[in-house]
């Protein structure tokens, strides 16, 4: 089984879930705003939790993107994987929008406790896809795949369950530190991500 | 006619099917919370019935893989059949709402029905896709296709309505039993389908 | 430029359209519902709307596939005015809202009449769209392209809104007669068009 | 890295982002509508913001094909440009809302920068996924690019920004022309292309 299918479907999620986002910035305006202007500005967070998700949906497409390039096919046990890590994935608005409503009350650890948990799931079944595909002498590899490439990729994704899994542990003392270690991890993955592709590309 | 686009229209719906099933979790969690750890507990049914949704459709999505791979090409009936399939995939987030909203209150019986009759539905146009597509000696199927595998697609697939009907009809008495048995049917089908899909690979 | 990309673009359009109906009926019941299979019986119109219109919707893909099928590229002006038709198309679960929600009152003129504006609207883009492509001796049609079948597509195509616009007349006058004639055309069309497509395979 | 799958993603996020627009619309005619036809004719501001914004969203969808149309692979940093013009299309459907709840209240000020911001973000963004791709001596190109035609395409992107920034400067003190200057940029947008388009083909 060729593995476009899967990934027709996984991008139609993924860009299904980005794009829903802006409903929960949407929600924050009532239909009879009074005063649009402040509202407008009072509801900051829902902007940053919009930009925030959308990236870190962004950042697993690209790397289902590289994971995938090295997969020649796929069977039914990778197909579920997948859609156990899709489960996740478009689960992320939800607690998205309880982090931008409640970072400033009595709700904030909650919310954040929440996001992590999501992100947990997903990096855990991230690694429990790339695993099945690439364990048992790499089972779903393509015959010409490069084994430093795919140690590589193995090496990148293996400490982001138990990063995830600390901030979320950060997120009930300090749920706004959490908030912003969510933020500022996506943005980190990002930047070393595009110089390490940008490096192999000069190699 | 290529059976191409249809599986892009196909891909599409059952991706946003799935992806919108997160709205009817967030719905559950008023703008207002108060206790938002607590309701965040609270709801669990829906976080249950999200994944068991989201799981059902992600088969259907794999049973349609199979079944394309079969297909040679489709004609406007077929074209038919699966919009009427479709109609009934697409409808799957409604009366997950209402098993997660209601499976705790006096309408657990109702919405255990309705989850049951939709999955009937969708049962029985996924038969009626398959047997116009194979039946009168194999109607739209692939010139090569293995007389074999179509039987055993056919076999795998007849039961499902009737399963999904004995269910429905449980519903009306122990709804509660009802929803267990269609969340441990996913389950159950997902797993079977991986060993069977794995013994085929390896014959 | 080629049509592929305008086929998953209007292709993705489509799907969301279709599936972005079932909300319709979501919101038809609220969270606290006393009786609800009561009030799940009571939206009945909801579900034939919800059907209808996918179906109608499916209709529309059905016909952009065979028209697509005929054009050999496509120009900055063709890409438009495929635009303004999805314009029309995608509005359509906001008519079918109001037809389900207002047909048992006085609302039943107002919804049916905007139910038949958006399909008028949506054949006359169809028809533009095709008229174009096909035009000035075949602007942008395949150079091996049948002249019956083109002949024979427009021909088909050229009623449709001439049919909507009688339909929503009907609306200001009968709406649930409207209503009716809209679900009974568009199966009528899908019989049709089933039967011709199958002599045509015959053929 | 080729940019097929780009094209899957961002097709999507613009097919889903067009089409959740006519959400906005929906939510202006409340369940219990007394007079429906004098509320749907009320309400005409939101239909007008829906095609602007449909019609808005479909320029970018051409325009993203012109440019993808001249590009080679992608490269990482390109890959996370295209996803922060992504965030910016995305949103677009949230100032849509606000621009046709309140142009004709207090709040339209506020509604018609939020609208311009976006925009300006919007091409800011594609300006710099095309300079990226363009710039040093054509990081990204086609091996086989027509220098006159990236020329051509990097003059036509440069001012929309700044026309997009005056415009937004006009919605602080007059929303409604600036809010005219929107809809009236997208229509002569579409016009321009579209003879650019045909002079080119017949060149």
């Amino acid at each position: 089984m060729r593995t476009d299918r899967l990934e027709t479907f996984t991008d139609g999620v993924l860009a299904i879930a980005a794009t829903l986002l802006i409903l929960n910035v949407d929600t924050q305006i009532g239909e009879r705003a009074q005063h649009l202007a402040n509202e407008l500005l009072e509801i900051w967070p829902s902007y940053a939790g919009y930009a925030v998700s959308f990236l870190t949906i962004g950042i697993i497409w690209v790397q289902l993107h590289g994971l995938m390039d090295q997969i020649d096919h796929a069977d039914r046990i990778f197909l579920f994987l997948n859609v156990f890590l899709l489960i996740f994935v478009a689960f992320i608005p939800f607690p998205t929008r309880l982090v931008a409503e409640h970072i400033r009350d009595d709700g904030a650890t909650a919310a954040a406790v929440a996001y992590g948990v999501t992100l947990v799931g997903a990096a855990v079944m991230f690694n429990l896809v790339w695993f099945y595909a690439s364990g048992a002498g790499g089972r779903l590899l393509r015959p010409d795949h490069d084994p430093k490439v795919v140690k590589g990729i193995t090496r990148s994704y293996r400490p982001a369950p138990y990063i995830y899994l600390v901030m979320t542990l950060v997120a009930f003392v300090e749920p706004i530190v959490a908030v912003l270690l969510y933020g500022g991890f996506a943005i980190f993955w990002m930047i070393e991500s595009s110089r390490f592709g940008r490096s192999r590309t000069q190699a």
